[in-house]
């Protein structure tokens, strides 16, 4: 039974990548995963107000193509690796299924960001940016 | 115009904190924010699985009593500061008001977290839990 009031999330803008679908993807921003755009929606886009290149960003993805109903998979889908909670993961495949990626913004044109590296796919909807504080900021 | 699909996003637990209500949160964790209780749905406990006491997990949270409609801030709520697009700054409000909390597993009981430290305020849902990859993770 769940009795949390469920809330409605509106994506403020969406990747475009050379990254086409799941099985393309690397697991993590650090095994080889490209640049990539993202076009903030023209009603958002006065939230990119002072965002400077070169900063370091965390952009929270909604991750489409996730399956909201697992909740402990082998983690990297190795079957070697004991079942695990996934909260304990990071595995796409979770309730609500958000991505975290801390990309550098390379350059910014007209409510279309170019960032990376980033291991979302195309068509990734964005949830939210926000600015990394310090080194060891999540 | 809003062109983007938006998606339901369902807690999948709740703080329980002696912080009562916004005005009386510190702005960041390590400005003297509380340890505070984590409980979990039970319909999403077995995402627990493997969970261990001392492990740094990043909470994302629904920061439930945010203004939604807001675009730019004053950063930290000085005036001094210029106003600034909240996707560069770790204001609440924001279209999606969504928290980033790294915290420490104090102890974990049936379904309830003991984390910390945290600035957010009591009854705050939570809508996801990752491990903490490495010190410079987001």
């Amino acid at each position: 039974m769940k009795t949390l009031e469920a809330f409605a999330i509106q994506p403020i803008g969406i990747i475009h990548s050379e990254l086409k679908n799941r099985k393309d993807a690397p697991r993590s921003y650090n095994e080889g995963a490209p640049n990539a755009f993202l076009e903030i929606e023209p009603a958002y886009s006065d939230g990119l107000d002072r965002m400077r290149v070169g900063d370091e960003i965390i952009v929270i993805t909604w991750l489409h193509q996730a399956h909201r109903d697992v909740l402990k998979v082998h983690p990297r889908g190795n079957r070697a690796n004991p079942l695990t909670g996934v909260f304990s993961t990071r595995s796409p495949d979770r309730p609500n299924p958000l991505g975290l990626h801390r990309v550098k913004v390379l350059d910014i044109k007209a409510g279309r960001l170019h960032i990376g590296p980033i291991e979302a796919i195309d068509r990734t909807p964005v949830v939210d940016i926000k600015p990394v504080l310090d080194v060891s900021d999540y």
